[in-house]
This record gives C-alpha cells, structure tokens and sequence, in this order.
C-alpha cells in the first residue's frame, strides 16, 4: 500500500509500506477513506516534538476490510470512525473514562504501527475501538463532520468537559485552530450562553461566529486578557479552554478564567503554565489527550441529525501524493485543517 | 495590646502594638482566645517566602469585644471562628464560592492589618467573615478543634473536595503536616474507603491512623510512588491530595495520582509541577487557598456533634511571650502544629 512516512522534520511523503494484515484476532484491516492532518502533528513537523521515522497521522474514517476471529461489534463493509487511540474498553482506565491510559491501548502512526495517512491500517483492538457510523449514503459533508470525531472535534469537546461548561456560562476559548474553534462548538453544544474566541484571522473568525461564538477578541497577551476581563465585568470567564500549548497562550487563559474555575487544557503543554498565580485564585487545570472513543457516540448523534457541522473545520483538501501540501498548507497557516481524500467508500 | 511581629527570616517577637479600634462600620474588634502558627508561616520564618515586617498569624478564635454601626450577624461577648481572609460573601467571587478572591476581602497578618498571633484583632467587613459558636461551655478540645477550622482543617477539607472525593475512594496523601493529616480526616468524612497517608514520622502516622487513615507508606520518591501503585493494583489512588508544596511532593502527587483525577493542591507551590506527565495523562490540579468561611458551618457541626476532633493536630502549646517558640517546634518538626494560647473565654 501507499502511505506517508514522517522523515523527519518537515519531510512527510508517500511512500510503499507493507499492506496492513491480521495478526491478533481482535485486529480488523480498515480501508482509509478520508484522513487529516492533527495540530499535533505540526509539531512534529516543525521539529519541536520528537517523532519516529515511520508511519504518521491519528485521524481517520475508513470502511472494514478484514476483521480477526475475535471482533465484535464492526463487521466487514462498515463505515467506522477511528478514534485516535485504539484501547479495550473494559480495562480499569477505560471503565474510569481514560481510555488513552488504556492497558492494552496504543496510538496510530507512532512510526510502527500503521498510521492513519495511508491507504489501509491495521487496527488493533478492532472491535472496542472503531464506533460504525449507522445509515448510509452519507453526505460530503457529513462524512468531514463524521472525520472530525476521530480527534479534532472530540478534543475541543474534551476542552469543554474538562473545564466543566455548563448551561449559561461565559466561555473564552484561547487558540483559534481547528481544535478552538471545535472547542466553540462543544461549549455552545453543553450550553455556555456566552463564547468569546480568540482570534486574529479573518477566516477563522468567521467560522468561530458560524460554531456560536458570541464575541471575538482581536488582541494578544496582556491586552487579550484586558478586553476578556472588560467583556465580563472583571471577573474572568466561567469557563477557559486552551486550546494552543504554548506558554503565552496558557498564560491567557490562566489570566482570563474566573477565581475557582478550571481552565480546560487540550494544547499539549511546550512552555510552563501560570500555575503559582493560578493557584492563588482557586484555578485548575484539566484535560490532556480526549478520550475519544468515549465521546464518539454522543458526537456521532449530533452530526447525524445534523444538529453540528464540525467538518466546516476543513478548509484545504488533497490527495495522498500530496501529503506535504497539507502539512504545508497548515504550517503555514493557509489552512485551518487539511484533509486527505484516500479511498472511496465503494471499493 | 501585645502581638507578635515579624522582624525578619527567624524572628518574630511579641511588641506592643496599638489597640486596635473601629474604622468602618463593617468592623467588629474581637479579643483572641486562641491562635496558631501556620505552616505557611513557616515558609516566612525560613525566609523561603516574602512576608512584610510587622503583624503575622492569621488563624484564630476569640470573643467579639466591640463591632462597629453595619455589624449584623455577630454581637459584643460572642465566641467566633475567624477564617484566615476576610470576605463580604456577596461579591460575584464570594458567590461563585472563592472568597479568596472577594472584591473587597484580605488577609490578617500581612505587616499591616492586624494578625491573628496577638491581643485583638481588627476584623474588617466582620459581619461576613466571622462564623459564631453556638451554645458555651465548650472543651478544651472542643476549643481546638474550633482553631483549626479557621485554616489548617478548612484546608484539608478543600483538598478533598478540590480532588473530588467521593464515598468509596481510595485517596492517597502527600504530606504529613497537619494539613495533611486533617486531608486524612476530611477524606475520610466525605466517604472515602481508603486513606494512603506518606508519613515516616511514627507521631503523625498515629494520628494520621486515628484520623481514619487505612494504610501509611513510609517511602519517599520513586519507592513511594511504587508502593502506593502496589497498593492500588498499579491503578494510581483516585484521588491524590498535595498537602506540601515542593517539586518533589508535586511529583509524587502527580506519580500517584489514576490516570483522569485531579490532584487537590492546597501546599503553596514553590517548585515546578509534574505538568507535561500528568497532562498525558489526563490528571487536572485544582484548589489552592481554601475558601474557609464557606467550608466553616459544616466542619462546625461536625466539630460540635463530636465526629471529627481536628484539634488533635495541636500537640505543642504555649504562650504569646514564647511565640518564636511556636515557630520553632514546627520549623525543626518537633511539633505538628504549634497552639498559641491568648487569652481566656471570660473577660
């Protein structure tokens, strides 16, 4: 098969890999129709986090091609939505809600095992791990929505959860990538009556007001948290998500959340948090990797019904062979998240 | 009035200070009964954190002597709790549950208001702020356990809650102090089935044990975060409470706690905190100082129906003269926490 191989910094391309066969009997072979490209894996593009040579890529709907003697639960023609973490479901982690802790659990694309920016993957834990997606005939569009619940969209809902958002909160969402703006709709989704995002960028600014996003602030750093303590009468949002990373952007949202809120953190931490400040005013911090196997059904409904649109997040589109592009387009911020035509959903 | 002051790093001594007086209508002066010494005060002490010259301690009880025009909820010969920070409990921060945060609250003892280690104490916004004892007559014992709600307990208790305790837990607690050990008592009182306290003092591990806790771990580092996996099927505790503060018991916090809890943190961070590590793994911090005037009420029933008796952390006494003393018991851990007796009931 045909898939992209991480190089090394700035460097992912197609190349041949083995096709992906059965060999534990609760593997099933997945047929990729649609993947993307993760924030994450920006980083490793730009060489700030380490990554293997190897496969690459988290994020993916595919069809079942071949299933273990042990599956259950996805059978061969299913449409399925891969969550970024395959894990048993039935560990003491799982059972508890963390399903990347999983015992048995791993990740897609980590350099070894197959990644999702290929043309098929071999899923382990096959049968806990893919959700099948009911009807068929599915729309363009809600097959992106359906992609986007592989990571992106349940880990803007992970932000949401986290920092628990509630009916009739004021929510900032700090970072306005695919993530944030994910992160918008889950708020509105749980509720908050208020979402302020912060961005400077036309286009994404645009689809933040088109996710719910009540109010937008245009600054950085100290002026941000200025003009998100003004638009709250002082006190702070009920509700931050960080939705970046960095050290600058988890200062904003230590900066702008209330005394005894908890901010929700899904960038992966690359700088130190506020945490001393933080701690004086009652502030938590919580979140990491989504367990998005857990949100996928819930999600899954509301695509369906057609009640949200996450897949409005893609806004660049291409092919395997132009894998780079992607990468590219996003590391450039020409896009907000691009996404990779595979296969088809026929043979 | 006499008080103690704090001169520098290593001293504090009792001076003469003025009488404190009514200067707001919102003001009562309360004659202090009973104080102590924190071990936030130690950090002071040990020149580990900044503290201005002059007044210090900001946990006591005592007899309200005179309350100013707008005083309602408290009267002149009143036994009351005072909670180290002073609050209004109707700003939207005293709403929202963090009166650290009140819009026109403070702390006692910070060089100018008057600190809880003397005489009198002007008590602002006191109507608010100061919980009254009912019924007379108390014990002793009853008597501490009444001191300890204005801090250390409350404290305790708000790392509990700040993790989440629930009936059922198993809760693992870092730090051996006496908030760490009224952490064993609160967790215990909010249902949880075990209690894993860290402790290699054989005096605060039979305290701790009488305080509810069902096993002690006597390691340190790498050895004890093993032994409490061990103790917890490699499954982490589901709550673990950071009772200390320094780099090394945020790690241990972090190490122990299950992949998806929150460690409550109520030790003053003064080192970097496992941040990265327990991001991946899906573990949040919360707490911070605790919101004591709101946790008062129900630890005061508690106290006064005789189940919990969190007095017992007090097993050094002595008097204002010999404050530096106080301090010294606790800096060189001959004392788990150091009582100041002040003054008597009756007049």
């Amino acid at each position: 098969m045909r898939a992209a191989v991480f190089n090394g910094p700035g460097s992912v391309e197609v190349a041949d890999r083995p096709d992906p066969v059965i060999l534990e009997p609760t593997d099933a072979v997945l047929r990729v129709v649609l993947a993307c490209v993760c924030g994450s894996d920006l980083w490793y593009w730009r060489g700030e986090s380490p990554h293997p040579v190897g496969s690459i890529g988290h994020e993916f709907i595919g069809i079942v091609d071949e299933i273990g003697d042990e599956v259950a639960g996805v059978t061969v023609g299913d449409l399925v939505i891969a969550p970024f973490i395959f894990s048993d479901m039935s560990c003491p982690h799982c059972l508890n809600g963390s399903t990347l802790s999983c015992l048995r659990g791993g990740s897609f694309g980590n350099g070894e095992i197959d990644g999702g920016q290929g043309e098929a993957v071999r899923v382990p834990l096959a049968g806990s791990t893919l959700v099948p997606v009911p009807g068929s005939g599915h729309s363009e569009e809600t097959l992106k929505s359906l992609l986007s619940l592989s990571d992106v969209m349940a880990t803007g809902h992970h932000a949401a959860v986290s920092a628990g958002v509630k009916p009739g909160d004021t929510v900032a969402i700090v970072g306005d990538g695919a993530v944030g703006l994910c992160a918008v709709l889950a708020s509105r989704r749980l509720g908050a009556e208020r979402v302020i995002a912060l961005s400077r960028n036309p286009d994404r600014q645009k689809l933040a007001l088109e996710f719910g996003a009540t109010e937008i602030v245009e600054k950085r750093g100290e002026a941000a948290n200025e003009a998100v303590l003004a638009l709250t009468a002082g006190i702070g949002a009920d509700a931050a998500l960080e939705c970046v990373g960095t050290a600058q952007s988890m200062a904003t949202a230590g900066a702008i959340a209330r005394p005894g809120s908890t901010v929700g953190i899904v960038g992966v931490p690359h700088g130190e948090a506020p945490f001393v400040d933080t701690f004086f005013r009652n502030i938590g911090w919580k979140g990491g990797p989504a367990p998005a196997r857990i949100y996928i059904p819930e999600l899954l409904a509301d695509v369906l019904s057609g009640s949200i649109h996450p897949g409005k997040v893609f806004d660049y589109e291409t092919d395997l062979d132009h894998i780079a592009d992607a990468y590219a387009a996003m590391d450039e911020r020409r896009a907000i998240k691009s996404l990779i035509r595979v296969g088809s959903i026929g043979k």
